[in-house]
């Protein structure tokens, strides 16, 4: 059945919104989100290597939640504002995938949900099949 | 084996393009759907309230074509043009689901199909794994 | 187990970045792809529909290298950077695929990897489920 995984490090939205993870048939689906705390705010001047890290730590948390892991990720979709700063974002996932890399796509778009949100990455892990 | 599901109500582009609704090994794909009908207009000065309403009503004729139901939706992707109106969707979209909502991301991007399109949305879904 | 598969005729990125095709309990999850050859360098001059026959030429190599083909697509995402060429984008789908098309959604976004880029193209298929 679907079941939705929660964690206190990666607030939940308001009741009717979205779920950060949802997880059916061994396949857990994360929302994309982005580096806002509890309060609706992002650190205060956070740039994409810092915001990068704010998110994947809540992916982090979730899939952990989820009875997984990092390496469990089979594909990420980054969506940025600013595309020249496409590599602070590959630093900081550096910090939390090692050997074979989820496959992603990474494009900019136009607006996220805020004009001092710079990243929202989505992504999809297949739960305990991840080698490391 | 990969099946196309299809259904009146939402109609199919010309051959050769895309299919709205394929599924394999239970799991639905569903192509970026907009408010446009089987003449290729959407409804003169529909918002993103309206238009979200008439992608759903698509996305449930289909799913349940595919002997499916709105709650068996694991992750939707929304683009928008006007993240400004973000709450529109979000109302529509809560006329459509309850409980746990599917993961979902929301971008706003810089076009879509046509300058009278606010929307585009695409899912995912188990087919038979929702509670509700 | 999770499995990278790779084919020279699909350029991987340094390592630390992403895999271009990640298979896990017999799904694929491809990379955005574009038109950039192992230099990093796209086909001087190449429009939407060259660029978009290179990248499906990438996709053909590596689902084949995963034991599966063309028609085990079940959902693609194309981004694109001029959406008023869309029917370039398709004209060279219609090169690769038969039958019922993959689940599909294309939206403009505001860049890509470079400015010579107009296409990037990620996708999911079911090994072997395809009926062609």
């Amino acid at each position: 059945m679907i079941t939705r995984y929660t964690s206190p490090k990666a607030p939940e939205p308001a009741p009717e919104r979205w779920s950060n993870c949802i997880v059916s048939d061994g396949i857990a689906y994360f929302s994309g989100l982005t580096s806002r705390n509890a309060d609706g705010v992002t650190i205060d001047g956070a740039d994409e290597y810092e915001q990068t890290k704010i998110i994947f730590e809540k992916h982090k948390a979730l899939i952990e939640a989820a009875g997984g892991k990092m390496a469990d990720f089979t594909k990420l979709t980054i969506f940025v504002t600013r595309i020249q700063n496409n590599k602070q974002v590959w630093k900081a996932r550096a910090e939390f995938f090692e050997g074979d890399f989820p496959a992603c796509s990474l494009v900019e778009v136009s607006k996220l949900a805020g004009p001092d949100i710079y990243v929202e990455i989505e992504g999809i892990a297949h739960i305990g099949k991840g080698a490391r």
